[in-house]
């Protein structure tokens, strides 16, 4: 079994460019991309359980994330998700008591030159080995309890909730 | 007062190249620059405390390093670090029982195309916000209580001690 | 008068990210940034003409940059300009007989990580001060002369009409 | 037959860097891999002749390269060549006269993400293209001809001969 389980279920770090229609499409997770290009001392696996923007996640979708995370029986979960619903999603988690689960993604895409991807990706793996159990947010250089946080638009970061 | 104070000793990470010499010299701290860089939610503190390859510090320079970390009024303590003595420098750490301190370096200088020091940083961070006090490294994607590592100089990264 | 005049009429080379929508938009010409990066020793100077996705280019506007061109004191004229129509263009410029005119562009946004775009404008920069009179675009590496080339949609790269 | 004939003679744009010496050695061709990545439209060959800082350059040196560009059966000549001696290579080269020869390198490694090697690249394939015979330096944007060009050091680019 790998020491951390890594699901992705799409956003803007996975954002790829199609020339065509001049728009983009969520494409295979970047985190297992950025991971095998670095030497990593530790185990993980990575499942593309769905490909989307997260404004267009639904219940049904939420619940289907729930019980991949439920059923996984690895106890470090990091998931790579679209910045927009964060926040819910982390909140539709906290029913799972039993295991280290830290969200995270990107407000640029993996492929851009100054995207915050590996940064984030780093802070959550950092994160997800170090916490006790629980659901948590891993943006902005913060690890952020879930229901603690919002993401700041205008300011295009998560913040705490004070 | 800053939710982490960063300390900054040397190392490759902050490697940077004279045409002249064709050599490298260790310049002024990377993680400035890289987290400046990024629209972060955390406040911190950059100290940069030596500018030395890790192979060339001292005795003096070890109780200096854990001096300035002992009289630090921040308990989340981020050290940038060369990687050829890393696990000396957490072990001569070990007394402060009081802290959380990780140590983080690079394997290539960051201002390579391929370096992991974004990624390095990144994992640190998450870890320093996470973890109990003690002492750690956080080197290859994986977060090692010190004493639990070793540098494996032929894989050139940083491995469990079984 | 600067050595090179620089004409910018938008593309996928001066793509730009726009969250909310998850569209793209044409920005302001990143030759400018690229070319302020590097250390010159030639002049120019660059005119943000349109920012268009060259389908959208009408045949006024082909004329407005046709008569930008002729009235530039400049005899040495570089433009950026979406790859769609860039051969089109290029025929439109063939009654100005008496400049050194080089379109060039990029398959891939300027910000994206594995852009051609700085390669392109090396390649265009080198031609436009080597070549006679005439009209020419510098793409995929080579330098074509206009009516002498195709955009091959399947292969995404510009090639030699036989 | 290739369009054109790529010698590589060493020079910083190959610098590697070896972490046990904290020293940069000159490694294979960096503009192989650059041109590998491009999708070209163009044919080329790479000779990687030697691998020398160009400050080690001796006549000999010199002579070889001379006698391996005259021997060439293409009379397109791109050489990347360290930034120290280029302008003394420039001028040996000064006897052949039936060929178009283009010497460019980088005054930063190209594995350096600030480097100005791919732009160099792209400067030198669109000038040795569109030249006449004759032997030219594609430096900091500028297509120069031998003898025509200095190093100013203390700006650390090239720059034309008054």
């Amino acid at each position: 079994m790998s020491e951390i389980s890594i699901i992705a279920v799409g956003g803007t770090i996975d954002k790829v460019y199609f020339d065509a229609k001049s728009e983009y499409e969520v494409g295979p997770p970047n985190i297992e991309r950025v991971l095998s290009e670095l030497n990593l001392s530790i185990s993980y696996s990575v499942n593309s359980l769905m490909r989307k923007d997260s404004l267009d996640l639904t219940e049904q979708d939420r619940a289907l994330i729930a019980a991949t995370v439920a059923n996984d029986p690895c106890d470090k979960i990091l998931i790579t998700h679209g910045t927009d619903t964060m926040v819910e999603t982390a909140k539709a988690l906290g029913q799972i008591s039993s295991k280290t689960i830290v969200l995270t993604g990107a407000l640029e895409p993996a492929l851009f030159k100054t995207s915050d991807a590996v940064f984030n990706i780093g802070c959550a793996l950092g994160a997800v080995q170090s916490l006790s159990a629980g659901v948590y947010i891993a943006m902005n250089g913060k690890v952020f309890a879930a229901g603690k946080v919002w993401k700041n638009l205008k300011k295009n970061r998560f913040e705490p909730i004070d």
